[in-house]
């Protein structure tokens, strides 16, 4: 275990079905954690990143994935998405702007 | 809901009592959690600061707590330290040295 050049945290939080609020885990993130997961796994990036699982974020608008050090709240991810996080902003350190929450909210 | 100055993440491993690896939540984390979530509310510091509980950290050496955009990992931290990481590290911008992991496990 070393500390992570970047740090994924993936919300896990689940209300149950039919919640006013939603939850992340109702909206998909388990499939999103997976995907994660198996990426990290099959391009050996553990050790270099780190994958873990949170209660609420804040802002219920997920699945949401939060990546330090830059503090970058991504919303409504799917697991087609995780591919692009990866490469786009793990590997090539450009945060993915269509996926970003809007300033309003997490700026 | 806006970008916190910091972020607190606890880690709320359960792995119930007697475990070999032990676990954050049996080593005192909820007694922790209790406390920062007391303090913020105490001292208004929700929205300036945000705490989220986590799954496994990785070192199995706590209760952990992480502080980004730093990445500090404490380990070992009791509900007596929670006042002394809110005003050196949170307010006062200087991480703690001495509940701080070694560089060797966590730099």
């Amino acid at each position: 275990m070393t500390k992570p050049a970047k740090h994924v945290f993936i919300c896990g939080q689940n209300r149950g079905p039919g919640h006013p609020r939603g939850s992340c885990s109702q909206s998909g993130a388990p499939a999103v954690w997976e995907e994660f997961a198996f990426e990290f796994q099959q391009r050996n990036l553990n050790g270099q990143f780190a994958l873990t699982n949170t209660g609420c974020l804040g802002p219920c608008n997920g699945p949401h994935v939060l990546v330090y050090p830059e503090g970058v709240m991504y919303a409504k991810v799917s697991k087609g998405d995780v591919k692009t996080i990866i490469e786009e902003h793990l590997l090539g350190d450009t945060p993915v702007a269509r996926l970003q929450l809007p300033a309003e909210i997490w700026g």
